[in-house]
């Protein structure tokens, strides 16, 4: 029988946001494995788990450590916060698998930020849509740079992930003008939200042009209106196409 | 005090995959309104509640609907599949409530079929990626050609929501077309999943080539790869870029 590994999407953090399929599998789980402050994340009931990890930048560690864990006989979670499966570690857990034939791999999705932070702003991604991150970590910024100028030239709304960090203080800014230059007016509908579904949930709705020179944290995502999208009452909302 | 009405992301269908938070709403009203098709995927537990709809095509209704019942001083949940504010109800809500001042609307989100269809084949949409719908019935086709033409444009990884209908038989064909007009190569890596998270669940993976010439139903989520997606063990991944 082949050892089974799950690839969990928490949600952004409160257990109320979590899926009962994500809790299933974690209860049935020997070990959970995942970044330090994911783990912390997770319910006092978790505790008498075998909850492993590896430090920030050692994902590849992180992974691999699923596949030993199984190997060893033990059901083991690999945790993420959102969705395992966007900017999370489901594709990196099936590229490592490759190494281990006797192991096999089920993502649960889970809420990732776009969905939620969409709900705390209104509905901002209501019709088609893109999700882009700005960290250039792992995805040189030409190609970040270019999706950007394609979103715009799609008339998309964005939802932008990893909209800020200590390296990377202008890099929301630099994002805007992109977007500015692409022919988004500098009216456009925006809006972005801190912390989501954790304490101190924070949002706001501005311009473009606003947001542009607005300091964000890196738990933060941002939203870009298209070009019909409007603040209603204070919420970002992107419509669908009804005759109201 | 305001009239709170929820607009809740019900998830795929499935009970287990709807969250907490919710169905914690949803046991908190006194009546629930949606499309049919969804309130008969609710729990025999919520059979006791005043269930309320209006046909298809009457969505402006059915959100009036709301309305209209939280003014008799009830507490009102309308219901989406997936995600309330991802192609659901939030956005038309919002407008609507324009005209009932009275009302506080608060959307509760739920797992949409990007995510859930994704994590059944694997890691498609593991990097920037696009939704897109094909449905032109709110949506001038010029508008989903052009966005399309972006995202390949992009090079983002896409899931394609409504890629079919018996009036619409040939839209998947035409989508793949501008896809491969558009610098797609005819062997990018891409899938389908039918049904998620519901009865009779089937998924597949396949070129572009390919894909262009499947018949698939309404109830299909299609993804498209990104340049550097692969097909792994039958798995359709996009990469995050990490060095293995």
């Amino acid at each position: 029988m082949k050892h089974k590994i799950f690839v969990v999407g928490m949600g952004p953090g409160k257990e109320n946001m979590m899926t009962p399929q994500a809790m299933e599998v974690l209860e049935a789980s020997d070990t959970i494995i995942g970044y330090p402050v994911y783990l912390n994340l997770l319910g006092e009931h978790f505790r008498e788990k075998e909850l492993l990890s590896t430090p920030m930048r050692q994902e590849v560690e992180r992974c691999r450590m699923c596949f030993e864990e199984a190997g060893k006989g033990k059901t083991v979670s690999m945790i993420c916060s959102g969705d395992a499966g966007i900017y999370g570690m489901a594709s990196l857990m099936y590229e490592i698998g490759r190494e281990y034939p006797e192991a096999e791999l089920q993502v649960i999705p889970g809420i990732t930020a776009a969905n939620s932070g969409a709900a705390v702003l209104g509905a901002p991604l209501n019709h088609d849509f893109c999700v882009i991150s700005l960290s250039d970590l792992l995805t040189p910024w030409e190609r970040i740079e270019k999706r950007l100028a394609a979103a715009a030239d799609g008339d998309f709304a964005i939802a932008i992930y990893n909209p800020s960090s200590h390296k990377r203080a202008d890099y929301l800014k630099r994002a805007c003008d992109i977007l500015l230059d692409h022919g988004v007016e500098e009216t456009r509908a925006c809006g972005y939200v801190e912390n989501i579904g954790r304490e101190g949930t924070a949002c706001e709705v501005c311009t473009i042009r606003e947001l542009r020179d607005r300091t964000v944290n890196m738990f933060t995502t941002v939203f870009i209106g298209n070009s019909q999208s409007e603040i209603i009452d204070g919420k970002l909302i992107t419509k669908r196409g009804y005759q109201v």
